[in-house]
Order: structure tokens, then sequence, then C-alpha cells
């Protein structure tokens, strides 16, 4: 005897979510048969939703269901300021100090040349045209991972953004090397950000 | 800065999901957000449709996409043995093991007087009146949890037949295959030693 169909259906797209077993997403099937019909729909339907609206900010390139972002339309930030960082949840990650007032540049990835990802696959190439639309911007941060793909990726940018003549600077080694900047306590990355230095 | 509503929605939605924190659904929602809209769907609606279509057994209480079940229905199974389970997994369990070909009974709980669920809360009604209905069940197989809540739940529904004249039996309890006697707990070890089998 198998699971019914509609289950095993259901187990195996659980299953493909990251970190989540078989074991895990039968748990989790049992869990969601067991729900209120309303509140499986509510799950059912925020992925839905999530999916129909969400959109990357065609400016910084940060999740969003508006275009230009709330962070890029919003005239009380610094706009001579950019932090850029390797995804959307590093934003939160910055915005949760509430002591940055700029504004983002969202690669979504990271140059990987072990991952077969390169400068092309990332949002470089929107970053510098933002640049060269923009002459108001004074300094750009990176804030990518303190790893070694977040570092190669600084690197590149910085060499890029250097002959502009703008400056650019990196949050310090503040963090622990390795680590990642999402999981990172409020402290050390508000001291990576204040002794971040010139490249 | 907040996360776009669609986006806190389907995270607030997938943290509700067991053994899922706020940081583990935000990352669920991230992947989410970066599947294909085909795949995204699929998960959407194998949630709909696996609550539109999964039912319990009126028979057994397992849970089936047809009713009776497939196992209820199933000529070729031996009706006169009702194996008495927990849960849908634990008839998986049995049923992984192709040793088994008798009939379930699933309780879908367990007295749990601490949890406030009692014998009227669980399947043991309808066990009852099955037994009652069909008289050709020469023996009900009580394989419920060998932790507190499950013998007192064995017992309870051992009382309750016993009157009736029915063959009632427990599983046996000892030490797993494959374990080391250093290992087991007292308990475990007392009740080997009591279930002794001669040789």
């Amino acid at each position: 005897m198998q699971y019914p169909k509609p289950f095993a259906r259901l187990v195996a797209e659980l299953a493909k979510l990251p970190g989540v077993g078989t074991k895990t997403a039968q748990r989790l099937a049992f869990h969601v048969l067991r729900l209120p019909d309303q509140e499986a729909e509510a799950l059912a339907s925020a992925i839905t939703e999530a999916k129909r609206t969400l959109r990357y900010c065609s400016v910084c390139g940060n999740l969003t269901d508006q275009d230009p972002c709330e962070i890029c339309s919003d005239p009380r930030r610094d706009h001579g300021l950019i932090c850029v960082v390797e995804s959307s949840q590093d934003v939160m990650a910055v915005e949760r100090l509430n002591e940055y007032h700029g504004l983002y540049h969202v690669l979504n990835g990271v140059i990987s040349p072990m991952e077969g990802v390169g400068p092309a696959d990332i949002n470089i190439r929107s970053l510098i045209q933002r640049l060269q639309r923009d002459d108001s911007v004074r300094e750009v941060i990176l804030a990518t991972n303190p790893n070694i793909e977040g570092e190669a990726t600084a690197m590149y940018i910085a060499r890029l953004l250097k002959p502009a003549g703008i400056k650019v600077s990196r949050i310090a080694h503040g963090l622990p090397v390795g680590g990642e900047l999402e999981y990172a306590d409020e402290m050390t990355l508000l001291k990576a950000m204040e002794g971040r230095t010139e490249l």
C-alpha cells in the first residue's frame, strides 16, 4: 500500500524545499491536512500571490511589490550613498540596524566561478549604469558577505568603479570570516559598517 | 523598511508550519520566489488538491482519497485481523514490513489527559462499532506507541474488548534489533527480560 496520490504529490512538492527531506515533508503534509480548510488555503494562496505580485526593483534589484521599491522612491533617504549587498535578506539585515539611511543595490547573487556564476549573471551592470545615470552618488559601500565569493565580488566591483573616481568602501572585517551577513548580530554588523575602509 | 506585504504574508504562513521558525520561513519564501512560476504553482495546488481530495476512511480512519480506503476494500487482505495504530504514518511503517496482511484501525490520536485528549476524541468508538458489525474479526493487535500515552490507550482498548471475547494482543516490548544492551534504558531492558522467549 502506498500513500494516496494527492498526499504523495504534496509530500513530493514539499520535499523539494531546501532543507526538507521526505520525513519532514510527510510531517508537514500531515500538518497541512489537519489545518482548517481556510488556513491551508491561506498558505496555498500566499505562495501564488507572492509569485504573482513580487518583483525585483528595476533600480536597485531589491525584492518589492512596487517599482521602484519603497527605499528607492523614499526622498528622505540619502540618495548619495549606495550599499551593495548580495540579497534582499541582507538589505533587511542592514535595515534592522536603523543606522543606515542610504540606498541599496542588490546583486541577487555573488561571483562564484565554482558554481558557474560570472559578473554578467548578477546585477553588476545595472549598478554601473545606475552610477553613470546619477552622478550625485558620493560613495558605494560594498557589503557583500565576508567569505571568498563575497570578497572576490567586492574586489571586482571596486576595480570597476575606481577609475570612475567614485569613493568605494568595504565593510570592516568585524564579521567573522567565512560567516554570513544574514546571521550576524546587530552590534557586529554595526561595527562593520562604521569601520568600513576605502578601497 | 519592511519586507513587501505579499512576502511578509508568505513568510508568516510558512512560519506556522511545525518546526519552521521565522528565519527558515524566510529562506523557504526566497526559495519559492526563485522557483519557476510553474513549480511554485505546483506546490500551491498540491496543498489545495490534498485538502480537497484526502479524507479519512469511514471504516478504519486511515488517510485515503477513496472511501473505503484501498486497504479496507482489498479482498486479498485478511479481514479477520485488525491492527490498531495511532496514525496513518504508523500504517505506512507496518506496511513497509510487507509481512502484515490484515486490516488497520487508525485512532488518529492517543489518549492523553495532559493534552486534554480523552477516549471520545479518538477513533475508539468506531472500532467498537466496527467489531459489533463484523463478527469475523479473530484478533485485534494493539500497536500504539510504547510510551505512556500509547500504553494507556492500549490498556483502555483492551479492557473494552476483553468482555466481548475478542482476542486482543499487544506488540512486544524489547531491545531494538541492532541496539546495544549497554545503552538501553532500564524500562526497556526490564520489558525485554520479562518478555523473554524460550529458544
